[in-house]
C-alpha cells in the first residue's frame, strides 16, 4: 500500500509536468510504475482515450472582451490559452480616478491567473505580446515582455483552431506633431500612474523659489485634449483633487492654477443626450475649468500647444505644463499589419460579420475596441431576401409571404426594426404601404421594385456601436456562449434563414449590444447619467447610483472592497500628494 | 467698508505672493493702497517692525532624521526650509513588506506638506536635491528633480544661519563590479516596487512555453546578498509571498523556486542576540531558503553571481534571476564632496561632536544615516580632565574631588558609565582602586599617572550608534530641543563642565542614544524581537506585538488606517501579482 501511494504520487506529478490535455495519459502511467493497483488505474484511462483532442483556442488580450469571453467560456471543451502583456486585467471606466488618487492603482486590477483560479478554469496564460497574426498558418508570433537577466529575446509562437483577437485599440494623435512626446494619455493604469506624477510634479515645479510668475502660470496650466466621457472626467478629477487637497497644500500658488478642456466639436460630452452636455459645460463655467469647443490641436511642442479654430481659422499657441489627450481611439500596429494581410485596408478596425467572425478569415473573431461589426445591408441582399420570401416563385410578395420570413429578416437586419420604430410603425405593412399606395392591408402585394422602394431608407439606420467597455463585455459573453454551444447548434441551429448563400439556418442568432447606459461623472460630487429608455439623470444622487453601479460592477469581492475602501479614505483623509 | 474689504485683500493677497517673514510688510503695505483703514493696519504693523529678522533654519532630508527634527521644533523662532528631492516620508522599516505586496507603497508614504500643514508648521519645502554644501558662503546648491515641459535646468541657491544635514546613506557597493547595473537595492520605495515588479517577472517569464528547465530553475533563483536585518526580511517576505499567494497562481513552476541569502560573516542577523541568529538560521532551513554565510560577492554579471568562500578562496558562480543587494550603507556623492571640502578625508560618514554639530564647522548639524558621531576619548583630554578636578592645584586628587566632577564626566564621557557597568563597578572609588591598590575608599588619594592607569581602558567602550530609523528619529529631536532652546540655555547653560576649552558649562546635554529593542520579522507570522534589557521574544506572539509597534509608530491615522488595512486585506485576500 506504501509503495501504491509512492508510485501513484510519482506518477502525478510527473503527469503535473509534462501532461497536456490531449495527450493520451495512459501510456504514461504505464511506463512511470506498473504496480497492480495502477494498471488498473491505467485501464480506466485508456479507456477514454479515444475521444478526439480538444479544439484549440488561443484568447489575445485580456481587457473586457477577452476576460469576458474566457469567464463566460466552458473551458472544459476547449484547450484555452491567453496572451496578454499585462497579466491583469483592468477596470477602465475608474482609470481617470487614478490619475488624481481617488482610487489606487491596484484596487482596480485583477490577476488574470487569480480570475481563472478562482472560476476554476482551465487556462494558460502566457504574459507577452501578440506581434503578428499569420492566419494562413493559423499561428500567432508573440514576445515576451520580461526581458532582464534572462536569456533569449522571448519569442515563441503558437497555433490555434480558433483565434480570439481581444488586443484593444490604441491612442490616435491624428498624427498630429508632437503629440506622441509631448503629451499624457490615460489608455493604460501607467498612464493614469504617470499623469498622477505629471500633476504633482507641476505642483513642486511651480512652488521653486526661482520659478517667475509666468513660469508659474504655464507650468500650472492642465489642458486636456478632447471632450469625450474620459477627458470630460479627467478634467473633473483633476479640478477635485485641486481644490479638495492641493489648494491647502500648496496655498501660494493656487491662484495660478488653469485647466482647459479643447474639444473640436461644438460641445463637449457630444456621444450623450444634449441636457448632459449643457449641464456638464455649466458646471465647468461655475468651477472655472475653461471649454474651448471649435478648437482643433494642430501641434504640441515642449511648452506650447497650437491650436486652430474651426470657424475662424486663426492659429493661437498657448503655454502649458501637462496636457492629456484624449481624442479617439487608434489601430494598434499587429491588428493594422493583420488587416493588410486579409485586404482589410483604409480601416480602423477589424471589420467581422454579425457573428463577431473577421470577415474573409475562416477560425478567427474579433471582439472589443480592434473590432467593428459590419452589419450587412439589406439593399445589397434585396433581391435574394425576396426570393427566399416570393415561396410560390409568383414574382410578387403577399402580406402573409412577407410575415412568414418578417421574424428572420428583423433578426439577421436590425435595421428594419429599428426603422420602424424611428418611424412609429406598427408592423410591416405600415412600411410596405408607403410603396404601393394606399391599398388595404390585407389584400397588399408587393413586387420587386415596389419592395425595394419600401426597403430603401432602412439601412440609414445601421449604426456601428461605440467603443466601450460595455460593448466589448457583451461581445465577450456573446461569443463564449456560441463557443459553449457550437456542437449542439450545428445540429440544431437557432439563427435566422439564411438569406444569402447556403440554405437552411445560421448556427447563431447575430451578436446584438443592448445598450444600459452611460456616466459622465463631473466632480464635486456631481454625475450625469444617461440611462437606458431616453432617461436622464444628474447631480449628487447620481453620484450614488455610480458609486453603487461601479462597485457592483467590480470583478472581484478583493478589488469591490479595495475601491470601497478607497473612496471612504479619501472621504476621511483626502488624496495622497505623495510623487510616487 | 466695501473699498477698505477689496484693499485689504488686495494689498493681503500682494503680500501673500512678496512677502517673507523677516522683510517688514508696513511699506509693502503701505505701497498697495493708502485707505484710511489699512494706514492704522500699516502703523500697528511698524510698531512690531524693529523685531530682529529670524534667523535661517535649511534642512536637507526628509528621512526619519529631518522631519523628526522639523516635527519638534518650534517652527515659530526660525524661517525654516526643507529640502529633499522626494517630497514625502517613507516610512523605511516597512520597505521589505512593499517589495512582496503585504503593504502597499502609499500606505506608508506620508507628504511632508501635509505633516508639516497638520502641525501647524511654518515651514517652506522645495522638492529640489541638494548637490552642493558651501559651507564657507554658508549657502547650498539644488537641483529640482523635476524637467518635463519647463524651462530652465531648475538649479537655485539658498542660504542658511544653521543648516540640518539629514541626506540619508546610499547604497555600499564595495566596488564590486556589475552591482549597480544588475542587482537590486532596498533603500527608497521606488527600490521596493521594483523588486516587486522583477519577482512577478521572473514568474511570468518562467512560465513561458519556450523556457527550459535548466532556465526555469536559473530565472526563480533569488539571491539576496546581505544577512542584515532588511536582507533577511525581504528573503522571509519573499518567502511568504511564494508559498501563501504564488504557489496557487503558478503551481507548474514552484518546484524551480530557490532563495538564497549570501552573507560574508559567520551567521545571519549579526547585529542581534545570538539566540536570534540561530532561531531564524533553524527557521529558514526548515522553509528551504538556503543561508549560505562566509562566502563574499565578488562579482555580479546578468545572469551569473560570483562568490568566493572565506575559508576556502574558492570562486564559485551561481546563475540567478533577481538579486537584491543589502549589504551595507555607503556615502552619498553630496556629502563626499562636502566632507573634502572640511577635511574629514577616507571617512563614511559625516564626524560630528556629541552635539550633533559637524566638527570644524560653524552652524552645520549633521544627523541620521549620513552622520556618525565621534565621541571624544576621556585619555586624549586625560590630564585636562586631571586639572578641572584637582581645584586645589595638589597634583592628586582626593575621591571627594573625583566625585565632585564625576557627573560632568560620565555626561561628557559616556564612555566612564559604560565601562564601570560592563565590569560591574559600584562607583568610581572601585575603578580607581585598582590604579592605586587597595587602599581605603575614603582616604584614596590619586597622582595624574595612578588617574590615567584607573581610566586607560574605558575608551574601548566607545561605540558609534548603528543606522537605524531609531537613531535618526532621536537625533533629530533632540537637535530639534536644542534649537527650541537655544537662547535659554545660552545664559542658563544645561551642559556639563567644558573639560577641553573655554570655561563655565557646555550649552546642552550632548546626545545619548536610547536604544528601544529591534525586530526582525522571519516570515510565516514569526518576529524575533530584542527587546530593551537584554530581552529576546520569538514567535507568533512577538509578530503581534510587531504589528501593534508598527501601527503606532506611524506617522498619521491616515497611514496608520492604511497599514492596518493593508495586513488585513492581505489575511483575507492575499497579496496581488498584477504586474504594476
Amino acid at each position: 500500500m506504501g509503495f501504491f501511494f509512492f508510485t501513484s504520487r510519482t506518477a502525478a506529478r510527473l503527469l503535473d509536468g509534462i501532461a497536456r490535455p490531449g495527450v493520451s495519459t495512459a501510456a504514461l502511467l504505464l511506463t512511470a510504475a506498473s504496480s497492480g493497483g495502477l494498471v488498473a488505474y491505467a485501464d480506466s484511462a485508456a479507456e477514454s482515450a479515444p475521444e478526439a483532442p480538444k479544439k484549440k483556442v488561443l484568447v489575445l488580450g485580456t481587457g473586457w472582451a477577452g476576460t469576458s469571453f474566457v469567464k463566460n467560456l466552458d473551458c472544459s471543451q476547449y484547450e484555452v490559452k491567453v496572451i496578454s502583456p499585462r497579466n491583469y486585467f483592468a477596470f477602465t471606466p475608474l482609470l481617470p480616478s487614478v490619475t488624481s488618487g481617488t482610487v489606487e492603482p491596484r484596487s482596480i486590477v485583477e490577476p488574470i491567473r487569480r480570475m481563472f483560479e478562482k472560476k476554476n478554469k482551465d487556462v494558460t496564460f502566457y504574459e507577452a505580446e501578440c506581434f503578428k497574426i499569420d492566419a494562413s498558418k493559423k499561428t500567432v508570433h508573440c514576445r515576451s515582455a520580461v526581458g532582464t537577466n534572462l536569456d533569449g529575446n522571448g519569442d515563441f509562437m503558437l497555433d490555434y483552431d480558433y483565434l480570439v483577437v481581444a488586443l484593444g485599440a490604441t491612442v490616435n494623435t491624428f498624427n498630429t506633431p508632437g503629440v506622441l512626446e509631448h503629451c499624457n494619455f490615460l489608455k493604460e493604469v501607467e498612464d493614469a500612474q504617470k499623469i498622477r506624477e505629471s500633476v504633482i510634479d507641476c505642483f513642486e515645479k511651480a512652488s521653486l523659489p526661482n520659478i517667475s510668475e509666468e513660469e508659474k502660470r504655464k507650468t500650472l496650466h492642465f489642458v486636456v485634449i478632447g471632450g469625450g466621457p474620459t477627458g470630460v472626467e479627467f478634467a473633473a478629477e483633476l479640478h477635485d483633487f485641486l481644490v479638495e487637497d492641493l489648494v491647502k497644500l500648496y496655498p501660494a500658488i493656487q491662484k495660478f492654477v488653469k485647466i482647459t478642456i479643447i474639444q473640436s466639436g461644438e460641445h463637449i460630452l457630444n456621444t450623450f443626450d444634449k441636457r448632459i452636455a449643457a449641464f456638464a459645460e455649466a458646471k465647468f463655467q461655475r468651477d472655472g475649468i475653461e471649454v474651448a469647443t471649435g478648437f482643433r490641436v494642430v501641434k504640441v511642442s515642449d511648452d506650447l500647444i497650437t491650436t486652430k479654430s474651426k470657424s475662424v481659422g486663426e492659429e493661437v499657441s498657448v503655454p502649458y505644463g501637462m496636457a492629456v489627450w484624449s481624442a479617439g481611439t487608434g489601430t494598434r500596429p499587429v491588428i493594422m499589419d493583420f488587416m493588410q494581410q486579409i485586404g482589410q485596408t483604409n480601416r480602423r478596425a477589424l471589420a467581422t460579420n454579425e457573428w463577431l467572425r473577421v470577415r474573409e478569415c475562416e477560425g478567427v473573431y474579433a471582439i472589443g475596441d480592434c473590432a467593428t461589426v459590419s452589419q450587412r445591408k439589406i439593399m445589397d441582399d434585396i433581391s435574394m431576401v425576396f426570393k427566399l420570401a416570393d415561396k410560390d416563385n409568383s414574382g410578387t410578395l403577399t402580406l402573409k409571404e412577407i410575415n412568414d420570413v418578417l421574424e428572420d429578416i428583423c433578426i439577421r437586419y436590425p435595421q428594419v426594426e429599428l426603422y420602424m420604430k424611428s418611424m412609429h410603425m406598427l408592423d410591416i405593412a405600415d412600411l410596405i404601404k408607403g410603396a404601393v399606395g394606399d391599398s388595404h392591408k390585407e389584400s397588399m402585394v408587393v413586387d420587386i421594385e415596389e419592395f425595394k422602394k419600401a426597403l430603401s431608407h432602412v439601412d440609414s439606420q445601421v449604426k456601428s456601436s461605440p467603443a466601450t467597455a460595455q460593448v466589448a463585455a457583451q461581445q465577450g459573453h456573446y461569443l463564449a456562449e456560441c463557443f459553449n454551444k457550437m456542437d449542439k447548434c450545428k445540429e440544431h441551429p437557432e439563427g435566422p434563414l439564411r438569406m444569402t448563400g447556403g440554405s437552411g439556418h445560421h448556427f447563431f442568432r447575430p451578436f446584438r449590444y443592448k445598450h444600459f447606459g452611460q456616466f459622465a461623472p463631473l466632480g464635486g460630487e456631481q454625475v450625469a447619467a444617461e440611462l437606458p429608455g431616453d432617461w436622464v439623470s444628474m447631480g449628487h444622487s447620481t453620484q450614488w447610483l455610480w458609486y453603487s453601479v461601479y462597485a457592483s460592477k467590480q470583478v472581484s469581492w478583493r478589488t469591490r472592497m479595495l475601491v470601497i475602501s478607497d473612496w471612504t479614505r479619501r472621504f476621511i483623509f483626502g488624496r495622497d500628494s505623495s510623487r510616487i
